[in-house]
């Protein structure tokens, strides 16, 4: 949750109690000044946290904050150690103080500040027809922009940038010598809410992207920020047309993406991972170094390092070709 | 058939001769005037209607309308009954009619009315750079476009709408609370035709897009409108990035699409349904409420309600693990 | 190999020596003028060429070109019949060089000459907002171009083109009465490169796209134009939406291509071929004429002609759907 909040205003400070109300908590009356929200080993004395299984005592046992979101299931278990903060839903309740602390993080679908490239700011800047610009972009030396892209204000591009016509980015920073080519779209809140009976609930998505050195981002791309953690793209990385990536996903270095790849939220790619066209990759599962993955495949699985996999749900490449599934 | 045709001119009237020319039928030289084409069952006796299997012979016998496009085979049938006008191609002849009464459904792929917003007339709107609005178009109070977006003549859309940038929405009908994501193309027609061996002809899509309340369509979506019915999506549905939706597709309420899903035409999906990424629905099909579809999935046949599928094609999820396939 | 190269100039020669230093070979130090590379059967005397596999000893003891791009284990071989420039890596050298003689090639994701459409030059032309046009532009009579579109330079395009909004166009060539829906990049270089520890080493990209009369393009595909042969699609091939078509990609005539299909580069597909939605087709392979494939295919083996195949791996499709795979 170390996220460097160059794209989201945070509140200096929230009281207690303002959390409490929120969160329909009552009996919690001081006057206590919180300054975050973190997870319980980042967690400074200031900060509130929040406690969701047993798995997770040691960091409980030894985190600085005081007060605890938790299920009343836990409530003994967090007492022993620190104020417990009783909800029904913990998850859904993490959401509800981010948000309360980032208020703008829900609602940032388009920025309104953009304006035409002031060639004066921008005075190496090789730049095309129509782009809008935010505040505060910086984009390095010997670079340049296609027509009709949009920078969202604090965009941080380095240098040797090649951005394409028709891009969208926001809430990113970017390395060196990268090319994002037409059409793809970088930075937008991930696909998270919790489900409602006559209203979805959104979470906040304070995430960035942050992308490497010398990577390449096909056409139609859509990347997606991360909701408390960020989307990652490793150094050396190029990845083909229409591939989606969802948020909190990291990508390591040096590897192939072909086209209509999909990356569920929060997994983890490993480096030297090459994968062929149309392969999907569930959420939250762990793909190691040199990983190989053939075209088309289901992977459901953590896959191990320098292992070569096919299928749906993806399997031992020789295996899939010798059962022909 | 009950299409209201805010998008689409359609002609008063035409008289039988006249439809008959254009499908080659001779001796039918009668004065009668036709107001529409319909289906058996809504057809008034003014409408021209079709029939091409015995299994709707209650619905002949009990249409209301005179002449019925029909097939030889059927010409003994129907005479019993109606006129028959006898054609090769029920289908085709019914496309040709169609496209008679409504000659723009076929060639609307730009709106060449739109202009920049005229401010005076979206007072309570916020307003990006560079958007293009046609005529008659209606947004609710409190809403927002960002930046280069296109919003057909006649769209109608409710309060608090949140349009991103980049999108293109025409002949759609949209609730309240809708965001609809960068980059998001809805409305137009379906990739519909009768294959030709010089030229194909393309079968005229007079349906609309509805959209629900509360809903979010996410970034580079395709979503295309209905040849003779509508395309909808209920309220509180919530779809990802990528995802693509033919013609006629009828999604319920509370539904959570996930990225690179794809529905062909005419797929009919419950309430409450969640799907996977990258997950296809063949044409024609019935997904019942409260479906979970895996991602990856086939789904190639009708699916009951309150069922958990997977695979490819999709089968229960349980067997799907077990078996590995 | 036979590019009619009207998008990227290529040098009018280089002198073998100084192709030799930029493959860091010494001892060839003859003023040989070397007019192009070529592929060994269509190479003239003036032309440099290269051998990778004894497949093609014939074409090698009858190419015309006098200099072989070769790999040391062949150097017996070609020192036989020609002059052998030997080198690590034969397909990377040959990059090399082909980005020496069209030195644009590699650098070309943006065509900064770009303007609004000039009305004198395009008098015929019906013409929305927003769009830019390159130089030596050519669209036939009776066409229309919507909104916020790109049309580089050099770019043709026949008769009754109906060309949609945000739609880029680059390097290809169009027949008539072709229709180019929203969204769609077209002739963008592919997705070829060698992968390098800390930069990969992208190939150049000199070929076009071609499309035939009588196209439909959908919504969002993305149309790479080729390496060195070109990108090709047949007359009256209709493709649905979010449809991927990767470099050196050759479809025939009369094909149907469903929404959200992916071809691998350098696949051959025949007439009158249908392929359902969310299909995938690998890379270098020859798929025959009136084949039928289901949606959601991964075709990883050739297809003889009339054959109707589904599944992953595809089969035949009795197969597929009696095993239930």
């Amino acid at each position: 949750m170390k996220v460097d909040n160059i794209f989201f205003k945070k509140k200096q400070s929230l009281r207690i109690n303002e959390i409490c109300k929120v969160l329909k908590i009552k009996n919690i009356s001081r006057d206590f000044k919180i300054n975050n929200i973190a997870d319980l080993k980042s967690a400074t004395v200031k900060d509130i946290t929040f406690f969701n299984s047993l798995k997770y005592l040691e960091l409980l046992i030894n985190t600085k904050a005081k007060y605890i979101i938790t299920h009343k299931k836990y409530e003994l278990t967090v007492k022993k150690h620190r104020v417990p903060l009783l909800v029904e839903n913990v998850l859904k309740s993490v959401a509800m103080v981010t948000q309360l602390f980032y208020p703008e993080s829900i609602n940032d679908n388009v920025d309104f500040t953009l304006n035409k490239v002031d060639k004066k700011k921008f005075k190496n800047l090789k730049i095309g027809k129509n782009n809008l610009i935010g505040n505060n972009v910086k984009i390095g030396k010997n670079s340049f922009i296609g027509h009709n892209s949009i920078i969202e204000s604090n965009v941080k591009i380095g240098d040797n940038a090649q951005i394409g016509s028709n891009v969208i980015i926001k809430n990113s920073i970017i390395g060196k010598n990268v090319r994002i080519l037409d059409g793809a779209i970088i930075g937008k809140k991930g696909f998270g809410f919790f489900p409602g009976e006559n209203e979805n609930f959104r979470y906040p998505h304070i995430g960035m992207v942050l992308i490497g050195n010398n990577v390449e981002i096909g056409c139609n791309n859509t990347i997606d920020r991360g909701s408390l953690s960020n989307t990652v793209i490793g150094d050396n990385t190029f990845i083909d047309n229409q591939v989606h990536i969802a948020h909190n996903v990291k990508i390591g270095k040096n590897c192939i993406i072909t086209a209509q790849v999909g990356f569920a939220g929060s997994a983890v790619i490993g480096n030297k991972v090459s994968i062929g066209g149309q392969a999907g990759i569930s959420g939250h599962l762990n793909i190691g170094n040199n990983v190989q993955i053939g075209g088309g495949s289901g992977v459901i699985n953590n896959v191990p390092d320098n292992t070569k996999i096919m299928g749906y749900p993806a399997k031992n490449i020789r295996k899939f070709l010798k059962e022909g599934r």
